[in-house]
């Protein structure tokens, strides 16, 4: 197998470091990820910039470039451009420093390489660790996991024809793993404002997570359980339960 | 109303001038947009740089600012800092300066900023026009329909309370509106390979629409066809005909 991997927060994070070269035992590795940290870049992709491409070194049976763009980019630029003398079989996305459960999925560059990768008709999987800075240690088992299932999805790709699997990977023993569908996220106080040493004013988005109340088979819920979860994510976003209730009103 | 408005074309496109001005005429106008063009930005918010704000001129009774952000953070330091005062009642966005029909949306940051708007729970539309740097006169038309549509949608606002509208204004005669789904849009030789005056390599993200074929009911049709087309767009992504098939798999 061909396998595209790519991430969110940068060519040199453990998570893909520890990911490539898991993978790389199974399997034939091309790493193209963004320069520096991109996360919350959502499915931004750059077009009214050019998008420039180093060559870069993980271990010598892994191809590896670095961008100036974004998550999406490197999927989009990989199969079109750098990687199109190769038959990509698989992308991956991570292993994500931090979660990426219910609507984080909105915000996040991880599950939107892995959607760009269900755009390039590639079935493609995203992978994010429950838990911020952990050891390479921690993402060398975590990685495992994603070998694992790599491994038994590989007869099965067809599954991935419409939809990209979001995997993310409690922090704590995990029990086994769960399929979910996206839970609830909700986040408070989330702008600060301060002045800079100028006297202008500006503001940094933050924000901590509100505890909200989770369905039982939701994403958050299961890895707050110790489950890995596994939700299948598209990309048609019509509302189709408000379809026939719009016909019946006057809009214009 | 207070109706906060921002774009993805940034401060300056005539899109938002005429929305923002056409709509002052109905109700308490805010404009908060990216000081550049930010188009195909998507859902990316600014978390690991501060955000700054300028104040900016339309006319006298709009309060407006740029800020260095994105769309979808326009609306978040909107809502949650700048205008924390202020009781939103609706966010448009738009108009933009081209389509965002199909797939389209899951790039858009005019759409992506309606979504951030659903996120913190206010009513929200995005509009776009289907053709790119027409003049303020077409823009000012256009902006007549936005205004129609919020003075039909200001009474039955909870209509908004599980979707966003994405609404795209055809470049033809309007022969009247419907209610659509997503539908499908494809791109070809998307990426240019060049180097740059110094032996680097470079790529730039191009591409040409590929002819798709549209079902009746798509958005895409709807507007190839001179109809005003308005999608209702929702932020759930799981992919829920997919977790009975997987729950029957062994995946780890």
């Amino acid at each position: 197998m061909n396998i595209l991997i790519t991430n969110d927060d940068g060519i040199r994070a453990d998570g893909i470091i520890e990911l490539a070269k898991t993978v790389a035992t199974i399997a034939n590795v091309y790493v193209i990820a963004p320069e520096t940290q991109k996360s919350a870049t959502g499915h931004a992709i750059t077009i009214h910039n050019p998008i420039m491409v180093n060559e870069e070194f993980i271990q010598e049976n892994i191809k590896a470039y670095s961008i100036s763009g974004t998550p999406a980019d490197c999927v989009k630029v990989g199969i079109e451009a750098l990687l199109k003398d190769v038959k990509i079989d698989l992308v991956l996305s991570g292993i994500n420093n931090g979660p990426n459960l219910g609507e984080d999925v909105i915000y996040s560059g991880t599950v939107s390489a892995a959607i760009e990768g269900f755009i390039q008709k590639k079935p493609s999987i995203a992978f994010s660790y429950d838990e911020f800075n952990v050891s390479k240690e921690v993402y060398l088992k975590a990685a495992d996991y994603a070998v694992e299932l790599v491994n038994n999805m590989k007869d099965k790709l067809h599954l991935l024809d419409d939809c990209v699997l979001n995997v993310n990977i409690p922090n704590k023993e995990v029990k086994g793993y769960k399929i979910t569908k996206l839970g609830t996220r909700e986040y408070e106080n989330d702008v600060i404002e301060r002045v800079n040493p100028h006297g202008k004013k500006y503001l940094w988005i933050g924000g901590r997570m509100k505890e909200t109340k989770q369905e039982e088979d939701s994403d958050v819920k299961a890895v707050n359980d110790g489950y890995i979860s596994i939700t299948p994510v598209n990309i048609d976003m019509t509302c189709r339960k408000k379809i026939d209730i719009l016909k019946n009103e006057k809009l214009l």
